[in-house]
């Protein structure tokens, strides 16, 4: 196992402070590697053995891990909001694998689908009018039902997966990893230029960078998936209801409850929502319903809490995690702009349709440079004890790293606490 | 479409109310049709258009859909129950993707894994000590992710599965949906004779005939995957702990909580446990928090039952069950025997060391043989608005079809109305 690297850019400028202080982060990290060496390494891409937050841990040593975008930054509201969101469900209920055998998606809780109508409607970021919904065990399921369902059958060769870089870190390998003659990965949309039907996965706003994002690819014969995970106020202004053929959300990125596992597909064509649903049953034979009941539960909360407007009882949910995004973003520019050390993608500012006003970007993630002589970005803040994924595993180069801003915030003010450490030296 | 078929063995013999019923139940069928038109046929492999139960049509005429097996038999246990197998969760309680980052099953919810200990252990049907526990969405998920961590890596050729036939239904098409270079059905392990290394599933007891299985394949190279979702008191004697390298279970044919969506491997392997995991990581993102603590309170429930033994208030679940499974085995048994046109499997007694004597097996479904001149037992019973599923799927004669053994009480008593009906003809 090789040691916690020491950036080269510092190892002249070592006062004895600074020498104890990484000595002791060094041993603290043998003593995490003896314990947790046995593990797999939870949900994640990169190779560091330094895998977990230890809260027990020294606070200025113990290792962030802002790899994954866990969103636990919205328990805080969901605390708030009291029984308004708690679900209670006797041992006889939802005993059947159907749900409504008259649906297309024969194991979509109807309780479930008339929140997601009734939330896209309130938020106005996607069109629900002439769309079959498909529920999955989060937008990942439903990201190869779609492969499935939009690869030619009887095609000689896979279908080419592509996306503009960079992309989703997962996509390739949720396309590849059981090597199907049915679809293939094929890298960067930009530079794709081969002949036939291809499947174009467009994330807007995108994963890992945040920029809003069309199809890039302009041939005659793609089907596109638009992953639209992202795409709620707290994180990029509303321009418009989206209006495509196919369109994944999540609850995870929405209202924070990963847990779940519940995402949602509109789909206008019904025999690609036939397929995608056939995908389902073969994999899982349909979706939790308790998970589906109780994402009920809390879409309704949500869009109540925004018609409902804001008194003490109920706070927009909109509106506190979009002041929570912005809280957190403000404090990381003012961090990064001090730094000559870091840069970060520059947004314009757009015309929100939900909150009625001219807005930024704040992303979930953030996709930070290093500038100067770092080649490898991620390694450099895992010196610091900063768990972070490169830009590698989203098709780029290693100066850039995905950070998650959805984090607690006793991480995310120690985060911010050691990059100020950083470029304060 | 074609007509409802009308078997020509009874053709001959109509009076003029046969031709009635069956006129109006022609007349029902096409107005059934074109309603349901549009959908596809949920969770089912047959051909029939026919697809549903539709409750509100005449008892006599409509359709009893006994082709899956949803498991609503428990429901009136459940009912009975009361708040003990009740969950309430609070909108704020498991958000985060994560169950346990220091367990191998990342996303495994450490009161799900205590209780599937427990439960084994007051039943006695599996060996837990030095076993790894994975959570999948059903045990659907688990035995994909079974296939893509027993699939060598770097093979030219996808590994061979193979399952003695009769074999479940939906093992061929979950194996090869996605055409995966990993692995491929290579059909019934009896007459499997390639070299290499292969994958052999063992269902015991088995779906759709309920006999007791061992593996069948004799070759040095094998992986078994054992599914063991009928080895629970109610369908067959438990003979001993089950002590295999890799076995499935799921609630959904235990509890009968089918719509949890919950199955359960216990896996010797550490390395084969890690790459289950990151299957299910690739494929969802981890399983359904909500499910897993619901499904923990449901066998903490099923566990209390047997310990407290039969009170007024808590009546046995395995007792209840077994009791149900045995009268309407019974039941069967004599509307079978009365007639000349249909046989059932023979079983030979056991002891079980669950219930501490000895006794028969009550299979989940009815593995049945039209006798005589019936070629095609699903249409003919089709033509008796009975749906079951052909033995063809099995891998063997259509004059077999499986049927449920777990649907309501109604529509049991229906279907044996209905297979009198038949042979007093």
């Amino acid at each position: 196992m090789a040691m916690v690297p020491i950036p080269s850019l510092f190892s002249l400028s070592f006062s004895l402070r600074h020498f104890f202080v990484l000595s002791l982060a060094f041993n603290v990290t043998l003593i995490l590697r003896l314990m947790l060496f046995h593990q797999t390494q939870p949900f994640a891409v990169t190779n560091s053995n330094t895998r977990l937050l230890i809260s027990s841990s020294p606070p200025s040593n113990r290792v962030i891990n802002l790899d994954h975008g866990d969103p636990r930054v919205y328990e805080r509201f969901w605390r708030q909001t009291g029984d308004k969101s708690t679900i209670v469900i006797p041992g006889w209920q939802f005993m059947s694998y159907f749900s409504d055998g008259s649906n297309i998606c024969w194991f979509l809780e109807a309780e479930f689908a008339r929140e997601v109508v009734r939330l896209h409607k309130v938020v106005g970021n996607a069109v629900t009018e002439g769309r079959h919904i498909v529920v999955g065990t989060g937008s990942s399921q439903l990201f190869l039902a779609a492969l499935y369902a939009l690869s030619p059958n009887d095609a000689p060769q896979p279908i080419s997966v592509v996306c503009a870089s960079p992309y989703y870190s997962s996509y390739p390998s949720m396309t590849d990893h059981l090597k199907s003659g049915l679809y293939k990965w094929a890298g960067d949309a930009e530079s794709f230029d081969k002949e036939g039907p291809y499947i174009e996965l467009v994330t807007s706003p995108n994963n890992p960078d945040g920029h809003v994002r069309r199809s890039k690819v302009n041939k005659s014969q793609g089907f596109l998936v638009h992953d639209l995970a992202y795409y709620w106020p707290q994180y990029t202004p509303i321009s418009a209801p989206a209006d495509h053929d196919l369109t994944l959300f999540t609850v995870s990125k929405s209202t924070g409850h990963a847990g779940m596992r519940i995402g949602w597909a509109l789909v206008k064509d019904e025999e690609v929502a036939k397929k995608m649903t056939k995908f389902i049953e073969l994999n899982t034979i349909g979706v939790s319903k308790d998970s589906q009941v109780r994402a009920a539960k809390v879409l309704r909360a949500v869009s109540d809490s925004r018609e409902q407007g804001n008194s003490k009882d109920s706070e927009s949910f909109f509106k506190f995690s979009h002041k929570l995004m912005a809280s957190r973003w403000k404090q990381l520019r003012l961090v990064v702009d001090r730094s000559g050390l870091f840069s970060l993608p520059k947004f314009s500012p757009a015309f929100c349709t939900f909150f009625n006003q001219v807005l930024e970007p704040q992303p979930a993630f953030v996709w930070l440079k290093c500038e100067g002589n770092v080649v490898d970005c991620e390694s450099f803040l895992r010196g610091h004890n900063i768990l972070t994924r490169s830009g590698i595993h989203f098709g780029v180069s290693p100066k850039y790293v995905r950070i998650s801003m959805l984090d607690t915030d006793d991480n995310f003010n120690q985060f911010l606490d050691r990059l100020s450490a950083i470029q304060s030296r």
